[in-house]
């Protein structure tokens, strides 16, 4: 149950805001957040997201199930430094929590590859729920750029996907890599950083990333899940802001 | 479902371990494990752990409920680097997969804490439930070294309880404090890491721990779940090993 220190700031997402001056009317979930979970009334300071960047000031007009805004200030917010995941399947019931960690640190897309290994299961692929985990997540974290969950792709076309979008580091997680504590993601601009799945990448598909540029890096000093190698990865990207 | 690749290098526990030649008898649930999941058959090499640093290698002689091992070869592993986390209470229902992580990290001790502005719900102190998944971590992460989950204390307590073991490294997760990227607990020995409750620390904690020369540490450029916070502290110090 949230303690009233954390209702405090209230923090909404909009799928779009309007210019200072203009009125917003919240959809029902986030109406129903401000209203039920925060306890905001008429009055009160709001303050909102689009999830791209967008961030404003508001004042409450109206509370209920159809919440009314009226917008104060509006900013928008550079985006200075990016990481895409790609992550082979977990082990059955992982990947929520995982969606949800890598929202809350930061991560910018989430990238599913099926591997020559391991493929995801169909009814481990929730993007509706994982959007909304990652909706949480902005909320949770006042960040103003919402993670974007992409669709399943195999790892060569994942890989074409996320690197297009100019110069960027890369990091593979492997056990026999450099220590993570030696290496830095430090600086501006796109990190891609990959995560094999629980039977781990083929000899083949290992070769690929590290002529594709790939740097193995060790997160750990045993062998972590999955999940955990993308939750610590992800926090050592995040941790170098 | 685990992969034949997975289940290749079997690693168990057992409470004790006897000298090379004798042989053992695995408790139940680590017979089933062997068995059901590893599917491990008469003649194939075994790894166990007491969980306290002894390893060995055995043949598997008998399998079934109550597995047979006759021990090959075995070693004592030195811990040369050591984590405590103390741990303010999270929101409900997220306690169990954070012990799991910080015990797949190599977290050495996880020691819950009361602090002024959140108490642990008795319902969420789950320590049988944690001992296992903890158990469960050291076979996946094939350490040999388990963590202990200690009684919940009030953090002056807990901070006495972890301190008297010597120097140690001290960070305590803070959003306003230096970006782990720039610090590093590289190096052997002691590190106890604090992680507040989601209401977050009073004033006069945060001055104590500080005082007591906790370092304020910053995990991402946003704000985190207690649970999200502890995992990534606990990544920062094992991605240093």
């Amino acid at each position: 149950m949230p303690s009233p220190a954390d209702a405090a700031p209230s923090y909404v997402w909009a799928a779009a805001i309007p210019e200072a001056g203009s009125s917003l009317t919240l959809d029902e979930q986030e109406s129903r957040y401000l209203t039920k979970i925060c306890r905001a009334r008429a009055g009160e300071r709001v303050t909102l997201t689009d999830g791209r960047g967008r961030r404003a000031q508001a004042t409450l007009i109206q509370p209920g199930e159809a919440v009314v805004l009226e917008i104060v200030e509006t900013q928008q917010v550079a985006l200075e430094r990016i990481a895409t995941l790609l992550v082979g399947a977990p082990e059955r019931g992982r990947a929520d929590w995982m969606v949800e960690k890598l929202a809350e640190l930061g991560v910018g897309f989430f990238q599913p590859i099926d591997t020559e290994r391991s493929e995801w299961a169909s009814s481990e692929l929730r993007p509706d729920r994982w959007e909304r985990l990652a909706r949480a997540a902005l909320r949770q974290s006042l960040r103003c750029h919402e993670m974007e969950v992409r669709e399943l792709l195999p790892l060569p076309a994942a890989i074409d996907r996320a690197l297009p979008q100019g110069p960027a580091k890369r990091y593979l997680a492997d056990p026999g890599g450099t220590p993570a504590g030696r290496l830095s993601p430090q600086g501006t601009g796109h990190t891609v950083c990959v995560v094999g799945p629980a039977a781990g990448f083929s000899t083949g598909e290992r070769g690929q990333l590290t002529s594709a540029g790939f740097i193995p890096i060790s997160l750990s000093d045993a062998r972590l899940r999955t999940e955990t190698a993308a939750l610590a990865l992800a926090a050592w990207w995040s941790g170098a802001a």
